[in-house]
């Protein structure tokens, strides 16, 4: 049996206490002799500041260089409000981003049947909802220079950011999206401001000819992404997969986490392009939910959204399909027990702490 | 009395339909006696491309300087979709956007009791609610420089778009911001990217001190933009008034008025600012909702959007609060009494077409 490292970065807030229920699942898939996982530890974010004055030390960097797979907790809150800009917790996230060449970004959101009424929508608008945004993670706006603030004398400040997309990105990022439909309901929606930003034109124009020479069997829509955001909360299962820049992703996909009353359940991937070598792909999961400093240390975080970010490494790091609907399976039944943790608790179901919650996915395994 | 001079731009798609309705209005207030308004018609978007190729011509900009204020339809549709890209539809509104220095969008996102049901979400979440984007219009993304495409050889292309904020522009559109919260809730909800844009880092300080320095009686809160959206979908009534960036303001202003269930009913304002010496500010009102090329020319369309954008001409230009109000109380009226156009239909009430609405929000009154 292969041997996988991974490299736990819980973070801050709830990420140590969701982090803890992955580590369970781990120990127990190697006792088990299911798997053979080899994990170590690393800081982030406000974790690792308070530890070393960084976002992330440079020995952890070298540790997610060298990982199989990253699983990520969540990083920031307002104890580290007025750090350094270039030392805040996100710079962490960012660096692991940027450095490992993240560039794509899988965020599905789905609605488990149990939860439909958690959310703000009617039932009927996200009953069955099951999409993916696929998010451009390493360009854009996140990283383009100049990115300065200036002093202009006289009281004023100048402040720059820049969007910035080659041609190379947003094909690679497109054929993520048109790949993934292909084994799903086959149908992608563009997203981008052509009618206002350079970027957008050429997103659409990039999209379009790599649909057109290479994927010309799947369904191609564009939308901007202002009325796609409308469309998103008007009617949300009339689409597949959405793929869409830095930071529309951004906005969009929290909106879809949100719309599905699920947030606390919801996965994440970022992946790196495949090696032709080695066949191997660097990649980072993590919930979509944030660290939550509120609820922290309390035991009332829900590791599901973890839970199932570990099942995505499953799924797309160590090609382990089977033990990975195994665990979506688990998580599935343990909510039709009618378990919830406090963020979807509801009348008539058993309350569940962090670890309960953990603990009978496990035995459900 | 005096006499105020209008542009009308009806532009494209249902832009002229229900302009029509608008006009109607007008001169009815003209005839009896209520008002003196004197109006010019002018192209933009597609409507001038056909005419002239060019988004707006240099003669309707002149009267676009001239006029007291300018009540703008929509512009933009699939027949224009190849058209260059300096003379696309919208560029004929972002210029005179950008040209008359309208530099803050107000888009009240309000939930009218009788439509709450054709929300997507769920009535609970929605009905009562009240709430206003304060958008910054002329700076960010939308005019930043460089906003090129380069071609960079061996088929790569790179696309740039920059997002610039200054000090005073950030510091203007907070006080437009602050001054409606204290004729309304007393809130004020800024929305940035922070943790990844300096420009979100010099938005947080400078609303910071604005507040500070000249609106402490007003309650000030900070969200990032994704987050901010999320809230917007989960509990948008726990909001006031929202100030945030221009690109951020499009996607957020377009979701809530999704959320509302009346896209069709909602009107925006975009104001310049104060003259010292005449008093009077440039400004332009639109509905938020598009052009709808789908159903343009078949009567279908709501003016209600409309007519209630020149109802805010009416409260901010002309400084007839008391009209406005009763251009308000028609539209309910008329709502109340069950007429409905097209897209907010439902059972039990009685269908309308475009001019039938417009009648009978005039007879209303
Ligand atoms: C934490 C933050 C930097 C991050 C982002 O903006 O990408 C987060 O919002 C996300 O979506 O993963
Ligand atoms: C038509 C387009 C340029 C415009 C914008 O992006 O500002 C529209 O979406 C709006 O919100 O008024």
């Amino acid at each position: 049996m292969a041997t996988h490292k991974l490299l736990l970065l819980p973070g801050d807030g709830i990420g140590p206490e969701v982090m803890g229920e992955v580590k369970r699942l781990i120990d127990w898939l190697n006792s088990a002799g299911i798997a053979k996982f080899e994990t170590d530890t690393g800081l982030v974010g406000g974790s690792a500041y308070d530890a070393h004055k960084v976002s992330i030390s440079e020995g952890d960097m070298a540790k997610a260089m060298e990982a199989d797979a990253i699983i990520f907790g969540a990083v920031g809150g307002p104890k580290w409000d007025a750090v350094p800009y270039e030392v805040r917790p996100e710079a962490g996230l960012l660096r692991l981003r940027k450095d490992l060449a993240l560039f794509a970004n899988l965020r599905p959101a789905v609605c488990y049947p149990a939860l439909a009424d958690a959310s703000s929508l009617k039932r009927e608008a996200v009953e069955g909802l099951d999409i993916v945004i696929v998010r451009e993670l390493t360009g854009g706006v996140y990283f383009g220079e100049p990115k300065t603030i200036t002093d202009l004398g006289n009281g004023q400040k100048r402040a720059i950011d820049t969007q910035v997309y080659d041609t190379y990105e947003i094909e690679r990022i497109g054929r993520v999206a048109f790949e993934l439909a292909r084994k799903r309901k086959n149908k992608v929606t563009s997203m981008e401001k052509r009618n206002v930003m350079k970027s957008g034109v050429l997103w659409n124009e990039v999209m379009t000819a790599v649909h057109k020479r290479e994927y010309p069997d799947v369904t191609l829509e564009h939308q901007l992404a202002d009325s796609g955001g409308m469309m998103l909360v008007k009617a949300p299962k009339q689409f597949d997969v959405i793929v869409t820049d830095n930071l529309f992703g951004d906005m969009l996909s929290d909106i879809a986490a949100m719309l599905t009353g699920s947030l606390g359940m919801l996965p994440s991937a970022s992946l790196g392009e495949v090696d032709v070598k080695s066949k191997k792909r660097k990649a980072l999961y993590e919930p979509v939910h944030g660290s939550a400093p509120d609820i922290a240390g309390k035991g009332l975080a829900n590791p599901i959204a973890m839970i199932s970010s570990f099942g995505m490494a499953l799924r797309y790091s160590f090609d382990m399909g089977a033990l990975a609907d195994k665990v979506d399976q688990a998580i599935a039944a343990v909510l039709a027990s009618g378990l919830r943790t406090a963020d979807i608790k509801s009348e008539g179901t058993t309350a569940a702490s962090t670890t309960q919650m953990g603990e009978a996915i496990l035995k459900e395994l």
